[in-house]
């Protein structure tokens, strides 16, 4: 058995080689929506399958239709349990750059944090799940078998490994599916995720004139696509917050009652969220509290807006098009592709007359993912997150969504174990993401501490 | 005399010349809206003063608070009428700049038309006019003084000019007010423009938290500005296309029933516009015929959305904040400064709880022009144009502005007179503009032969 004290020395000994590994993995530019970075993609999975093969796992690319994912496992007896740990080499894009106070692929180290696009999401969170299996190994202390999976289409939804999935069950069979790209509810404050939201996105263009107009002109004449886009997103949402989208909710189940006490209970702190982000948390529906709102209720987002003329000074035009991303979080009960097929079917119907709508992209993710906190395995999870010296666990039902998970659970036959060491301050999916040495530090005697708990 | 023959021919031996000089005009990219373009717009400027002093013109720079003021005059005799000839040299911006077949500031000749930023507007519809002067000049038949003011503001508002009008009146003072800034109701139709319409402009912004947030964990907790924005906007217009901005149409004078009457016969053809325009002109009120919606009623327009991520795949945020950028076309009887606090006031009494509002830009540009379909002066332009032989001469109220007009005809004690050969497949305030040699070639001859009519 290998102690945090020892853990820490562990690290301690091994820290600048860590960084230095780490950092060289983030200089990948691996923006998986961008189809141009396909590339850069493929070089990091190419990277992390020699890493993997460095420390002993056996390891390969497995290709899909999108992405490659890179597998390994390291399987020391068939009759110790096996967990498969679950993560993603792909990033978000960095737009807007401007915003960026360093180039976000060359990683920098300033006051104990490193930052880059990925520090924290999910690189930085599932290469201190490695370094805590490499140090396990060096000590002779791994007391399970490990599987590693580490996909490239998480940001943009799973699409590679969704379609392969199911031909790859023997190889991804596990006892334990150890998820750790996830954050806590509050910096610092050891926390089990006990359940995820769904997802769908789609974009939707409303077309008008050939070209931009005079908005002299033709102001009065023609119709304006970006006006109408106002109005045609408007009413995704009633008066109080709630989604106004017909049939988007049919099948939502009604939450365990205790689960929700729980996340009532989780300590949600309306001062510390609006000194956090800059905003008070008044989003979604007006009558719901904050923790049900974001663990338990389904949300229709705007990502963006572009139409027309956006910079400075006038620009005297009617766009000849508008364009909006939609993404929406699902709560367990709603089926994906139902819950997609009523937003389009809204859109088309709220869609204005003389303007033509087209839905450009669209896209399935995951269904939503409910745990169970009465599970042996949460309580042992506790005990270990206890050990960590920072604090209670608490039990979180998160508003985010990690697409695949329902769907690699079941075809590995797995238990889901959600625990990460992500805070807001982070910035994930944002200019500046960042991820603290002493969060990696945290994260990896996590992971050394809990597989010993699984093995004893 | 020199009649429309010899203008032909007199156009013809000079028409390289023309072509060439008038290239050169369009090279400067003299964006006025953008501040790194000042230089760009003072050499534009530089040139044309360059340029009238070798056609025997008095000119100087005027400088203003923005953009400088080309000003030239040709007095033959002071007891001879004055024309006073307005133009601006600044163009609008040319994103977005993909569209553009050719760069926007290297003119290129193709199949009878020059493509470049401000081709037609005003470039190629002012520099027709001073080549019309320098034919009549070099007749010996300019029977009268001509002043020539071209201003460095106008897409933007005419700022420069505006606050600098009143101490300039001496200088400017004339009997005619001529603008070429205008075009035909239909590609050939000899057109004189019997009003402007007023135009303001307001950039408003929802700012939210202080980074763009992850929209699964903040989906339902955090307000989405884009959202927001789309609600807000969405207030500014009734279900029936009536602007719904109270007070924004205080003081609007029940037009002219004879004009109204003129415009509803201006041949106006839906067919030709959906065709010309790619949409069916079904934009603002339902329930008024298109010229009166386009030449007596104002207008609110949405020139821009801006807000989070616009470009492929999916980036899962709530934006920090969305910008519109709007326009509003203001009829007589409209007070430009209360109407641009009708809509200020509005975007704040309808913005949303827990964003913040910023009006980071706001521009009153001119009040409306009312012209009067009786005077003297339309009978006289009509039979001008009748000599074009391009067909009967149309009455248009068009929808378009040129802000500082109504203030330079009082300034200068002059009476305006509106005629230009803009066509809609010019393609102005968009990718590709473009002007005929053909239209260039009517628009020499019309202001040559206006001139001597004025003479008479």
């Amino acid at each position: 058995m290998v102690d945090a004290t020892m853990l820490t020395e562990a690290f301690e000994g091994n820290r600048e080689r860590y960084l230095q590994e780490w950092q060289e993995l983030l200089c990948f530019p691996s923006v998986s929506a961008d189809p141009a970075r396909a590339d850069d993609c493929r070089a990091c999975a190419e990277w992390l399958v020699r890493h993997l093969a460095y420390m002993d796992f056996a390891t390969c690319l497995l290709e899909t239709e999108s992405h490659p994912v890179v597998f390994g496992e390291l399987i020391k007896d068939r009759s110790l349990p096996t967990v498969l740990l679950y993560g993603h080499y792909d990033v978000q894009p960095v737009d807007p750059l401007d915003l960026w106070d360093h180039a976000p692929f060359s990683p920098v180290l300033r006051e104990g944090r490193i930052y880059a696009r990925g520090a924290q999401d999910n690189k930085g969170q599932h290469f201190y799940a490695l370094k805590a299996i490499e140090a396990l190994r060096a000590a002779d202390a791994l007391p399970v078998n490990v599987k590693v999976l580490l996909e490239g289409d998480e940001e943009t939804g799973s699409v590679g490994i969704e379609g392969a999935l199911e031909t790859w069950a023997d190889r991804l069979a596990a006892d334990i599916l150890l998820v750790t790209d996830v954050g806590q509810v509050r910096a610092g404050v050891p926390t089990i995720v006990m359940g995820l939201r769904g997802i769908i996105h789609v974009t939707a263009e409303l077309h008008g004139a050939v070209r931009d107009l005079h908005s002299g002109v033709h102001g009065g004449v023609a119709p304006n696509p970006a006006a109408a886009l106002a109005r045609l997103v408007s009413t995704l949402h009633a008066d109080d917050g709630r989604i106004a989208v017909e049939h988007f909710t049919d099948g939502v189940a009604t939450p365990d009652e205790e689960a929700v006490d729980l996340a009532l209970h989780g300590g949600f702190d309306a001062r510390a969220y609006e000194k956090e982000t800059g905003v008070a948390p008044v989003g979604g529906r007006r009558d719901a509290p904050v923790p049900v709102r974001a663990g338990f209720e389904p949300t229709v987002e705007v990502n963006g807006l572009l139409s027309g003329y956006g910079g400075p000074g006038a620009k005297t035009i009617i766009p000849s098009f508008a364009r909006v991303k939609l993404s929406a979080r699902l709560v367990p009960g709603q089926d994906p592709a139902r819950s997609l097929q009523a937003l389009v079917t809204h859109l088309q119907h709220h869609a204005p007359a003389g303007l033509a709508l087209r839905i450009t992209e669209k896209g399935v993710g995951g269904t939503a993912l409910e745990l169970d906190h009465r599970s042996p395995l949460v309580n042992r999870a506790r005990e270990v997150l206890r050990e960590l010296d920072s604090g209670e666990p608490v039990l979180h039902w998160e508003g985010a969504s990690i697409p695949i998970v329902t769907a690699l659970a079941a075809v590995a036959g797995a238990e889901p174990l959600l625990i990460g060491f992500g805070h807001e301050e982070d910035c994930i999916h944002a200019p500046n993401e960042s991820f603290s040495i002493e969060q990696f530090r945290q994260g990896f005697t996590f992971v050394a501490l809990m597989l010993q708990a699984l093995g004893e």
